[in-house]
């Protein structure tokens, strides 16, 4: 058994530091790096490249709407088109900086990664960007959400990414975080969230419910040290139970 | 003997238009596509590369400074290293779109253009940036300047390009805007002034000294009937005097 | 009676140049000047107040959503506080370039006005953006709308404002730009459609439902010739029809 | 004998935090707000403006060049117009969240204003700006700049603006900082340095010559806790030495 941990990287922008990102990155199998239209910049994606691609990691590019101020987390209604061109233009720009012009996989952003898990319309053209600059490129998507189905349609590479700190729904959604019960906070419930869902193939949601899903990726988190404890303490956990963590 | 023409394109921007796009695309071989920081968008950018492939024309990014208010032609105090890296950006972008992710060559915008020919260390940064994503990949520079010594110092492929509705110093550089004498607008005058740089590997400076240059490729405009006119007359001169039109 | 004809005006971007200002601005009495989010810069915005201030007409602001890609055309879900402060920023980065530093009214641009028109909530965040700003500052909404009642709800000055150019659904809705017969182009029956309201206070929607409404401002277009001739005729039927063409 | 001590204050930005203006904001008499072209956006400037109000000290606007990436610290060859028109736009915007849209200062913000210190018609645009929406509003400038001498030969108000961490050349000007000896950083001559400054008009530069100059505001920073601890000791120093703290 195996899985990967996933995490965000290089959301510094110009003067703006953000992120534990030498730590994180020590943890972590693969990163979703961004690209400029949500955090980031040319020269943070140059040092984030180099620093994720010296460190072995597999790098990925991390497209999130044009919205700055926003963090790429505020909701915008833009056409299937539009969306498969802002992506297929981020996926680019970040390739330009790896050392061989190949990305690992593709993690759509915040809003965009969240609509497109229940948008199929969205959740296609995302994966029709990805597939038009690269079709080996895996797209991590929500388990069992819309954009896994999209990818399935069209024969994209996928990975099903699962969340140890995210309480699901019947329906294998996630909790939204406007309810109390949305996040895990405490490292050992974490865990054993995760190696539920990786061992059983399966998730109990809130309401008792046992939910298939298959996870190929868990994402994780750098922000500050309680995450960073999370992760240490989430890697622990998985190896002593024998799952090898490795890159998708 | 031959000759490339260039012209900038795909330089519209949301609801806002801009150039005779589909009119110039047929009277020239390579074109210069804007790349989202001085001009165009990533839906621009799709129908531009898209046209341009369709047209046969040898497709370039055309990198500009992140200032689209200014058109990419207010000077702008980068670090080298930052420019390196908003180029990089630039190309990816643009690759992201091309059929085969090949771009023809990449010639930098505006006052990124003009400060790289008297700046060695931008003209390199550039270069190196370019060289960074694809060392086959050429540069159009102004013939003799330092972004043509820059690629020639780590041998980046380039071509020497010329102004036929400009007038020249006897450096070789382009007579200021500032001066009334800076443009020619008469197709004649202009594609004469082609010809002579073109068959003798010379232009005659505004105070008559012959000035040594190659010109691999020639810049001409299609924002407006006027300068498609231009075009269109250059094109039958060049034809003419036997001088094959083709990419670079 | 009397009624008040608003176009939206200094919608150019650097370069870019959009709508014929020179001409809609003596055929109307009020415009709405775009305010850098969907359009404009400070050049343009100096130039435009200038040129409204010059032709007496009354000079209102258009704020709009940070998106310059999407012309302010498409949704973003924004707190209402964001939207509170974005109109606030608007208004006031406006008022800078009028003589008294006085505006004559507001009115949202776009998605933000659609919106707006449906969500009380988002409808109140903008009116209480104005009324911070200056208390005395008219809103002008979609009549019958949630900017109206908002507007009421904290006894912000505000105008009605009617489409001439579009049909009515029966709820005192516009017949959506997807729907074949939404837009009514013309002349004769924008100029019967907008008597109609202006003199019977009410509008026939396109099931027949006759439905009440207060025509205080008719929202016309500059954008084209046929824009143009719309607004032109609809001033000779209403002055024909003895309405004073007054602003608000 | 009296003096104002200014600093930056609003400069986060959407999710990005910077610097540490609740703890400054009690150790100066005015502040400059940042104006969303280098840094801010409405919301940050409407905490911002709420909290330096509350704690009484002077509001001033603190306009920058656009380029956020580059926190306005990078040189743009701007005209003196396009300058004029970004100066107001940001005053006017920040104005809109003060409680009797008054403020009480404009300075300036970085590239800005080290260039105006020295271009007498980037200075004058800059004035001619302020003075267009307030003739009452002073400049706070480079004590004997080019700043200063614009706002004297238009009769703008003016404060004159020293840096007590900063060494001086012959000329008045500040020494740059790539050079070694730019920047003091140890509290007491800090506080010497401004004592020297405000007691006998005059600064002492490195080579040793004492240059006249008049000291109504000290600018100091809140970016972290050296910085605060500078400002806390100069406060002491300037109280030990009856010199009365008020804003300018």
């Amino acid at each position: 058994m195996k899985i990967d941990l996933n995490s965000d990287l290089g959301e510094s922008f110009g003067r703006y530091q953000l992120g534990k990102d030498s730590e994180v990155i020590k943890l972590v199998t693969s990163v979703n790096v961004a690209c400029g239209f949500h955090a980031s910049d040319p020269d943070v994606m140059a040092q984030t490249v180099a620093a994720a691609q010296a460190a072995g990691v597999g790098v990925g590019a991390h497209p999130g709407y044009p919205d700055l101020q926003g963090f790429g987390r505020r909701q915008m209604k833009l056409t299937p088109l539009e969306v498969k061109h802002l992506v297929m233009y981020q996926i680019g720009a970040l390739q330009a900086f790896t050392k061989d012009h190949k990305l690992h996989h593709v993690k759509p952003h915040g809003a965009l990664y969240n609509m497109a898990a229940k948008d199929h319309a969205l959740a296609l053209a995302i994966c029709q960007g990805i597939q038009q600059v690269d079709p080996q490129l895996p797209i991590y998507g929500l388990a069992g959400s819309e954009l896994i189905k999209a990818a399935q349609e069209i024969s994209l590479p996928y990975a099903q990414e699962v969340f140890g700190d995210r309480n699901y729904l019947a329906d294998g959604s996630l909790v939204p975080r406007s309810q109390a019960n949305a996040v895990i906070t405490d490292p050992p419930k974490v865990a054993a969230h995760v190696l539920e869902m990786v061992k059983t193939h399966a998730v109990t949601a809130i309401d008792g419910t046992k939910v298939k899903l298959q996870a190929d990726s868990v994402c994780v988190h750098g922000d500050n040290q309680a995450a960073l404890a999370i992760v240490a303490y989430l890697r622990k956990a998985l190896t002593q139970a024998k799952i090898t963590l490795q890159t998708f």
